[in-house]
């Protein structure tokens, strides 16, 4: 894996955990990490779980113990080293957007093509079991023909002007602002479930048009920011209409300047039959209406994915255990573990255990004799 | 660990990932789980990635490569597991409920104090980012003091009659139904959030009296049922009022009887100066209400626990990324390493990433020309 | 009507609006309304349209040009008028709660029937077509067997202490607090949509103990307090737990202490076959569960009840143009006629009418030209 | 007034009650209302409280005893009516949109302001007390400088393909389809709360090209159709991006192809310091995000725009009895006055009030006991 930071961080997640849920007869095994820093990439690959690390790409992709290499880099290092990966003859996983222009994108098919090996990128939000399940009604026809997608993609966190002058704000190691970051994921949520693009008409703006700039490291902190200020040539928010090959039409809004909007991935898909609505931000829920339902009990309904039936949900937790479930867990295992470096037994602990008993019991006395009982009542029984 | 069904699936999954997320300085080593059923616990071991196994808890018990005992069996064999574990010198986490009884539970409190070993138990809602803010906004006493808890925790998964007798419907295997099972965690929630109960008044009832019994082999799945049925001795739904010490009043409803609801685990909580209300199916989410905000601007706020001051959430990733955000990478995962087990590439790949770069350039030339572009016309540009 | 307070003006307004909008074929005359203050009465008969007015509900009922009594008055005074009014022959419509006590509501049921008066209370709620849908859904069978009903009644308007003892706290006026105002108003929703109590289990709070007193004129506003303070009687909260006659059980909350919750009437009843849920603050809609629903779609739907279908909707507006959208054309009219006042014509005004049909034109010919088009280049054409 | 369909309906009510409420000096006298049908026009004068009635527009506008003309009709006679009535020195009040083109738009403005007469037009989205409110915040600067607007108004009451080409989908009549009847609205909402449009870009679709045609009358019925069929020359949806002078930009889209959204009239406006967001359906509400909020409170708050400082609040109901409460007691009298017709006594009557003081005593008893209480104990005590 080429990159460690927030993606890097994510992808490395995963490769962790796929065999832990899923039954997989590959097993991924986590052999390097790579990254121009030394020291950062090796305090990485420790924390991360990686074998072993590099600090040159082409280092990386000239080892023969490696099958795949996965691009979690800034958009403008994607060709070259997905092209470099290929030649090699490794398969290669990158993140989106592909590439900083199309042109770029063309050669770098081209080139997994010519080299026959595997490639794959990386729209996640495909994945969520909510939206694999709105592309199965859509496939079986339950919604019928398209009419409408309407996509928002609204965040809000470089409101502030005096937010620096980050990579990700920068034309040169990103291409685009919110049109590459935030808008290549509902184009993909769009071309996935929709259809492909006919024609679009665009608008983008930038809202603040000049920043601090960030004296020695970049990154998406923006705590280290500098007096002097630089032109922002990125947008800030990028809007389009389109018209899709089947006749769909849709409205397409990204953006960093949404208020309120932490991380707003949302789209409604209306078709003939039925209607769609999905929310990032509540990921287990998918919205739907059918037309044929019957009269005065038509509604939109919020199905939670998580039943044994719904894509992926079957390798998690019963339904209503939503996914993040598990994170409850892990947070109760850090305080555990804390409590062993302590030396001290963690709350809850079997203190917590006797006195919910207490009330449990007080409960079953109350209902069984049907008055009211105090706790006391209860613990005094037995000391 | 001793088990190693759903519980044991969520602890293990919980010991493997807390060393990724956070700097813990003493990581879990898997060492060991244990279960009754040899073929079964050595899959399990395999599966989740535990270095061996036991059929004896006890075995388990004698080893001493092993500091703590997790003990995720059915309720009815805590006790002898974890005062077993106590007395010899291994600390002990212990799934909720604690015990079947408060006599139980406090033999338990006692063997762990007796013997000096740290000790918790598994009240995994409490680790809910958004549990914990909401915990630290009444500790700072932002909500004032407590009048108001109402707490239900709703499920309906054994609503059909013919969902056979399986051994969380037994009374000697768990005590209760959704008593200890469901009513156990608001309790917890409770204590931890508004203090400590003075006294009771409860109902307990079972709708349907008799069930198809098991044959063979038990478990929530139920799908094999016989044609006998047996008597159910459990409750299907517990609901009781409560006195605090500190003069709160609540209400609280346990049941498994709530069409619709999967796992409807939710509280409000009114204090003078303000109110909060969760939701576990929207697990990431806080809703509160400050009396002291300004005159007709009042109103529960929708807070995403995922910032990074709120508690355990940075961690994770960035804001509005809630918890679970990184299953949409699992997933695709899974696709990807379908991908090399079938030496073909997975949707989306490079195709795909070249033609969401067309539609994102065709969105900037047509923002530049001020006219409608087809994505004919950009594709044309290089081909 | 004796009564012109906040009850006299809901009643006062449905007499006048019913043959608006229904074909009823008696059509109510506003004969009389009663108060003891001779100004306000005087002065609520002409805004609320009452062709004359008493200030001693003896000689209201002693009149014979009137055939019914609506009684809207304070509690405490419901059983005198109402079996006055009954000996007298009249027909009797009765703010709820019906009365002081169970004795007082036995005697009052005994006059009305003895008199052979028709008689009505007035729970309005039953009356919301949301309301009115759950029932139609549960009497047709729908939701199966009930298993539970949980509501709940939240308010806040009296949480400041400083709140002073108007007469809505005062026991002597209104018998009990929270009580008989709200927990009143869930009890009639469960025996219309559940059936009979047979048992319950109860809990009241006053929360309070110690307020204000009102100097002179008391009322809901609490604006005029005395430095003196004086005991609170009533409860501020009241919690039961119910077994109803058909084996449902419920739990039920009426408090005037839940911060945020302006109005919060809100019920879930769950059957063996399905689910509703209402809260009064989005009266328009009900929320509803079908088991029945196939495997992998069943979630709740949120259902507009404002379909020529759903009970007294189609005597409104359109679907989706909810109860209360003709408030947008009162508020419209308010501004129509302050405009006639002054001679000025109001905002919006054709000024606005004209700039809007000019973005319209623009949009028109924007999409035939497949370009922007600026406002400018539109208004120019005619300019 | 001419016309007396649904929005003759919505105008007759608002001027009926508009006194009832609010205190305003010049009380509306519904003087005459004008339609071409005679029977049908006598009908609504009587059911909706006309003095008298008119059959032709011309006389209605020659009669002297009429101050303000009131224009419901379709919107290809709005121009001729308008500087027709203008032109007799009449005050004029117009449905929207205010014609069927621009040129129209200015001849009707230059008429009333040559005659010298007040103008309005019924642009009453506006006046929903949220929508007022989040205005006020805007003006007074708590957004800030506005960034975005996205509004849709959606609609799904034309999808089935055999719903037939009522008069409002005629091009002569409306002159467009969702463009004129919806997006009209979001436009003005948009000028009213963002400010004036600097330039579009639109897109305009028409799914259903052929429609039966209606036989005989018109209506938004169409349930007379025949089996013949006609082009259909309206759109069916109209999306647009739009440049405000102010530097804001939007997303616009009305149509009437979104299943699911019978009236869905929204939007969301994102300020700098704070974002607003409003749903017809649930218009009683506004969300409001403000970003100095301090942190890790920050979120959407729900604020029920029903306190005495809301914007026309104070004339209806108290706090949190949202607009449309009143209709609960509307439906119930339709009930009461049936009762009268029929000479029975309607349900709730004193029976339900007598039983439901049982329940209350009950609870009161049983919290006084500490234990359960059932009915048939309390009612005992009185038979």
């Amino acid at each position: 894996m080429v990159g460690y930071k927030f993606m890097g961080k994510a992808h490395s997640h995963a490769y962790r955990d796929v065999s832990f849920y899923f039954d997989n007869q590959v097993e991924p095994v986590l052999q390097a990490i790579c990254g121009r820093d030394q020291a950062a990439v090796k305090e990485a690959a420790e924390k991360m779980g990686w074998l072993s690390y590099e600090t040159d790409w082409r280092a990386l992709i000239a080892r023969d113990d490696i099958d795949l290499i996965d691009i979690v880099t800034p958009n403008s290092s994607h060709a070259e080293i997905a092209i470099a990966a290929a030649e090699a003859g490794k398969h290669v996983f990158c993140e989106k957007p592909l590439a900083m222009t199309l042109e770029q994108a063309k050669r770098m098919l081209a080139a997994v093509e010519k080299n026959n090996v595997l490639h794959m990128i990386n729209h996640n939000y495909r994945f969520a079991p909510a939206v694999q399940f709105a592309k199965n009604l859509i496939n079986s026809g339950r919604l019928g023909r398209i009419y409408h997608i309407r996509a928002t993609y609204l965040q809000d966190w470089i409101m502030d002007p005096q937010f620096p002058l980050v990579w990700r704000l920068s034309k040169e190691a990103c291409g685009s602002g919110a049109h590459g970051d935030l808008a290549a994921h509902s184009i993909d949520l769009a071309r996935f479930l929709v259809g492909e693009f006919n024609e679009v008409s665009g608008l983008m703006e930038t809202f603040i048009k000049e920043r601090p700039l960030v004296e020695g490291s970049s990154g998406l902190s923006g705590s280290a920011s500098s007096s002097k200020t630089g032109p922002v040539h990125v947008d800030d928010a990028s809007l389009f209409l389109a018209r899709f090959e089947n006749g769909a039409i849709g409205t397409f809004e990204a953006t960093r300047f949404a208020g309120g909007n932490r991380n707003g991935n949302r789209f409604e898909i209306n078709g003939e039959k039925g209607s769609v609505r999905w929310d990032m931000e509540k990921m287990n829920e998918l919205d739907v209406y059918f037309h044929d339902d019957e009269v005065n009990v038509q509604g939109f309904r919020t199905i939670s994915c998580t039943e044994e039936g719904h894509p992926f949900a079957a390798a998690y937790w019963p339904a209503g255990h939503i996914i993040g479930y598990e994170h409850t867990f892990i947070n109760l295992v850090v305080e555990l573990v804390k409590g062993l470096e302590k030396g001290e037994s963690p709350a809850p602990n079997f203190v917590d255990g006797m006195k919910n008993q207490a009330v449990l019991e007080a409960v079953e006395r109350s209902a069984s004799l049907k008055r009211w009982v105090a706790i006391s009542e209860i613990e005094s029984k037995f000391s």
